[in-house]
C-alpha cells in the first residue's frame, strides 16, 4: 500500500515515525485529459469531500473538470490509515443513515453493508469512567447515557422545550432567527455560567468534555450556537446526537468511498488531476479564472470550485482581492483545535470502555472503538487545542501518554502496556489549520452566509460554512453538491431554458 | 391551473366531481428531442419518483432519455392536487430528513425551509381519540404517544432487544438472515396472537388500527418482516416512526418537487417524454430493447428501465417471457389496498386532533393536517382494503361520511359538517392497484431480490422493491438512483476503466 506523508505513528520500538499508508494516496500525481494550458470548465481546489463530489457531480455531467489538491492523498480533513490491516480514521469518522446527504453516497456507492459500531458493547470490561479532576467514578454505560444525555439537555434547553419549536428543522436556514441571533451572543462559558447551580462537580466536568470534544478550544471561545445545531440535529434528544454521530463509521474506512468517488469522476474522461500542488493565487478576469500553484504552474478554467478549509483561506491571493466583508469572515477563523488521537493498548479489555473528564491532562475523552488484529484494544482520544492550558502538543509522546493514562480507572493506571499512538496533526498541518468548524460567538449570525457566496465565477465549498451538518462530513458533501450545480446552471444559460434554470438556482 | 384526470372531489353543493387541478399535469403531453424512430439510450417507463430521478440521473450524464408515462400527470403514486389554495396529497406524502435519499433531492432543489407539520398541535381542541368498537375515550396526545409507543414496541420486540441488535442497519441488505426469514414466516395476526394477553382491549384496538394503517389489508394478509423493518427505520424507538414518517410535508407539495426534477432534466435538451402513453409490451432483442404503447407507438433503446408498479407488472407482455421466478414474484403482488381519503369539516377544531380505531366503519385512523384557507380542518384518514369487512368502496360517499363521523369524539358526531372529501381511488386505478407496498408472509425472503433483478437490458426500478424504506418516497428515490447508475455502468463498458466500474458496480 502507498503511503502519504500525512499523519505519524509511535511505537516503543521503532519510536516516532512521519507518514502513513492508505488507500487514499493518489500515483502517480498528476492526469490529464486535454493539454493543460486549455481552458476547463470548471477547476475544484481541493480533493476532500467538498472537491470530491462536486469533480465527480461535475465530470458526470461533462464538464471538463480539473481537480488541484495540495496533498498526495485524497480527502482532506477524512482518510484513514491502514496499519496492520487496521484502519485508524485521523480526522472525520462517523457517518450515519441520518446524514442524508452522505449517506446517498454511501448507498450510491455500494458502501450500506459496511458500517461497524463504535463504543461496541458486550466486551469483558463494559463500563465508563468519569474523571473529575483527581476523583474518579466508574458506572455503567446506562448511567452514563443518562448522566451525559441528562447535562447535554439542560445545557441546550434554552428556551424551556428542547428547542422542538424553534429549532424544528436541523437543515432549514430560516428559522426563528431573532433567538438564534440572541443565542449565538453566547459562548459556551456564558452558557454554563447561566446553569451551574443546577450541576454537581461530576455532572459539570462530563458536560465540559463533551463541549470541548465538540469544539475543541476554550469554553470561552466556543460559540453555543453551534453546539445548539448539534442539538437539533441529534433529534432534540439527550442521546441522539451521540446515537447518530459517534456511532457507526465505515469498515473499509473512509478512503474507500473517496476512492469510489475519484474513480467513478475518473471513468467519465473528463477529469484530470494534480495532487501535490498546493495552490498560491486565483485570479478572475474577463470570465476566465487563473490559478496558479506555488510551483508557479498557471491553469484556466471558466468557473472555480474553491474548497480550500477557512482556516487556509487567507493564505491564497485572491485578485481582484475578495471583497472586505469577505475578508473580515475569513480573518474569524473556525476556533476548534482539537487533537484526535489513536491510542492502542495491550489485550482486548477496552474494547467497550468509555471515559470523559476535566480538567484533565490534555486529553477529555477516550472510548474502545474495535480491536486490532492482534487483538489489542483501540481507543479514540480527543483533547482540545494545544495552545490552550488544557490541551498537549502533539509532539509530546510522553504528555499524550500521560494524558490517556489519566483517563483510565485508577487501579489500571500502572499496569497498562501502549502499544502504538497513531494521529495527524491537523493544528500544524498548513492545508488544514485546525479540524472540523467551530465557530466563535457572533460569526455564525456575522459570516455564515458571506462565507457561502460566491465571488465572480468563483464559488466556495466547504462543510466549514455548510448548513445542516456543520463541521461534519455530511456538510461537505452537501456543499460540495450545492457548488456543482451552481456551477452547471450558471454555465448553462445559453440554453433554451433559462427561466427553469433561474427557478431552480432561486430555489438552492 | 391544469387538472388531471386523476382523483376526485365531493362536495355538498356539486356532488362527486372526477379530475383535481394540479402542477404535475404535463401539457402538452408530449416532447422530442430527436426523431422518435431513433434509437434512445434509455426508455425511463414511469415518471413516478423513481422514473423521475432516474431520468434526472441519465439526462444530466449525457444520456438520450425517452420518458413513458401512462398518465397524464407527474408523480405516479405520489402528487398533490391545489383546491381552493390547499395542498391535498393524494398519495405518498411524509418526508423528513432522515429519510437520506428523498432528503438530498429535497436540499438539492432547495426546498429545505418548505417544510410543515402534520399533527400540529396547539389547536383548540388537542387531544386523541381512541374508538374500541363502540366504546370511545379522549386523551392527551402524551397519553397517545405512550399507548401508541408502547403497544408498537411491544408488537415489535420478537427479539426482546428491540432489534436494536438483530436488525441495527436501517438499510443494510445482508443482516441477520435466519432471523429476518423466521420472522417473515408471519403475519401480523401471528404475532397479534403472541402477545394478545399482554394487550387490554384498548391497546389492542390502537396497535390493530397501527397496522391496518400500514399494511392496507386484513392482519392475516399483512406481512410481519415490513413492520420490523419500520420499527427499524424509526430507529428502534415506541415513537421513532411516527415522528419521522407521518410528521412532515412539503407545504409546496410533492408536484412541486416533481416539476424541479423534470424540468431539470428537461434543461439538459437529452430529454423526450410521452405522457397518456400506456405500456403494453417490453421486447428486448440483439441489444435493442423496443416498447409498444396501448396505441400501437414503437420506440426502441439500449436500455430500459421500467418503474411499473409491482401491481401492475402482470398486465405487461414481456418478450422473451419473464423468467419463471420473476413471474411467479409478480403473481404475489403487494397486499396493500388501503384508502386514503381527505375530509374538510366545518370549522378550525380539529387542526390538531388525531384518532385511531377498529375494528371502526371503514376508517382506521384521522387526523387533522392543517387548515384549509377557510380555516376548516383538514383532515387525512386512511382505511383498509375495501374488498375486506374492514374496508369500504371510496365511491360510497355516505359510507365515508359514516366512517370518519365513526371516528370524531361521540359528542361531537352530530353537530359535524362535512364540507368537502377528495381523494385518489388507487385501488380501482389500472396504473396503480393498490397503494404503497406491503408484502405478505415470505415474500420478501422469496420474492425481493428476484424482483430488483435486472432481465437482459431492462433494469426494474421501484419503491415496491426497494431497500430501506421500501414502499415509502425514499425507497423509490433509492431504486431509481440504483438502476440510473446501473445503465450508465453497464452502457460505458467500451471506456478504458472497466475495472473501476466493474468494482463500482459489484459494490453497488
Amino acid at each position: 500500500m502507498v503511503s502519504s506523508t500525512d499523519g505519524f505513528t509511535w511505537t516503543p520500538s521503532a519510536g516516532r515515525r512521519k507518514g502513513l499508508p492508505t488507500i487514499g494516496a493518489v500515483q502517480p500525481p498528476n492526469y490529464s485529459t486535454q493539454p493543460p494550458s486549455e481552458v476547463h470548465d470548471v477547476i475544484v481546489i481541493g480533493a476532500g469531500y467538498a472537491g470530491l463530489v462536486a469533480a465527480r457531480d461535475l465530470a458526470t455531467q461533462g464538464k471538463t473538470t480539473l481537480l488541484l489538491e495540495a496533498r498526495d492523498r485524497l480527502g482532506g480533513r477524512t482518510w484513514n490509515a491502514n496499519i496492520n490491516g487496521f484502519n485508524y480514521e485521523m480526522g472525520g469518522t462517523w457517518v450515519h443513515w441520518h446524514m442524508p446527504h452522505i449517506y446517498r453516497e454511501i448507498s450510491y456507492y455500494g458502501l450500506h453493508n459496511d458500517f461497524i459500531v463504535t463504543q461496541n458493547p458486550g466486551s469483558k470490561e463494559d463500563y465508563f469512567t468519569a474523571t473529575t479532576g483527581s476523583r474518579q467514578r466508574n458506572m455503567s454505560h446506562e448511567e452514563e447515557a443518562n448522566i451525559a444525555g441528562r447535562v447535554l439537555q439542560k445545557f441546550c434547553n434554552v428556551d424551556g422545550e428542547d428547542l422542538k419549536q424553534s429549532w424544528k428543522y436541523a437543515f432549514a436556514t430560516v428559522q426563528s432567527p431573532k433567538l438564534m441571533a440572541k443565542w449565538d451572543k453566547l459562548s459556551c462559558k456564558d452558557r454554563l455560567d447561566e446553569i451551574q447551580d443546577q450541576l454537581s462537580p461530576e455532572d459539570r466536568s462530563i458536560l465540559e468534555s463533551q463541549l470541548l470534544q465538540m469544539g475543541g478550544s476554550s469554553l470561552e471561545k466556543i460559540g453555543l450556537l453551534g453546539v445548539l445545531l448539534w442539538w437539533s440535529l441529534g433529534s432534540h434528544t439527550p442521546t441522539g446526537l451521540n446515537d447518530i454521530a459517534l456511532h457507526t463509521r465505515l469498515r473499509s474506512g473512509q478512503s474507500e468511498l473517496h476512492r469510489r468517488i475519484f474513480e467513478h469522476a475518473e471513468s467519465t474522461g473528463n477529469l484530470s488531476y494534480s495532487f501535490q500542488t498546493p495552490v498560491q493565487r486565483i485570479e478572475d478576469a474577463d470570465n476566465i479564472v487563473a490559478v496558479t500553484s506555488r510551483d508557479g504552474q498557471v491553469w484556466k478554467a471558466k468557473s472555480v470550485i474553491c474548497t480550500i478549509p477557512l482556516n487556509v483561506l487567507s493564505s491564497i491571493e485572491f485578485a481582484p482581492p475578495l471583497p472586505a466583508d469577505k475578508l473580515e469572515a475569513i480573518q474569524h477563523k473556525s476556533v476548534n483545535r482539537c487533537n484526535k488521537v489513536h491510542v492502542d493498548l495491550n489485550g482486548p479489555d477496552y474494547l467497550s470502555w468509555t471515559s470523559l473528564g476535566t480538567p484533565g491532562k490534555g486529553l477529555v475523552s477516550a472510548f474502545g472503538d474495535h480491536l486490532t488484529n492482534a487483538s489489542n484494544s483501540h481507543l479514540v482520544c480527543f483533547g482540545p487545542d494545544p495552545d490552550t492550558p488544557l490541551g498537549i502538543s502533539l509532539d509530546d509522546t510522553e504528555a499524550i501518554k500521560s494524558a490517556v493514562i489519566h483517563l483510565l480507572p485508577k487501579d489500571k493506571q500502572e499496569e497498562v502496556i501502549i502499544n502504538r499512538i497513531v494521529s495527524h496533526d491537523w493544528n500544524n498541518d498548513e492545508f488544514a489549520n485546525g479540524t472540523w468548524c467551530f465557530l466563535e460567538p457572533e460569526a455564525t449570525t456575522k459570516y455564515l452566509s458571506v462565507l457561502q457566496r460566491p465571488y465572480g465565477n468563483i464559488f466556495f465549498a466547504s462543510a466549514d460554512w455548510s448548513d445542516g451538518w456543520r463541521g461534519w462530513i455530511d456538510g461537505a458533501v452537501q456543499s460540495g453538491t450545492q457548488a456543482a450545480k451552481a456551477v452547471v446552471f450558471q454555465k448553462t444559460s445559453s440554453t433554451p431554458t433559462v427561466s427553469v434554470e433561474k427557478k431552480l438556482a432561486n430555489g438552492a
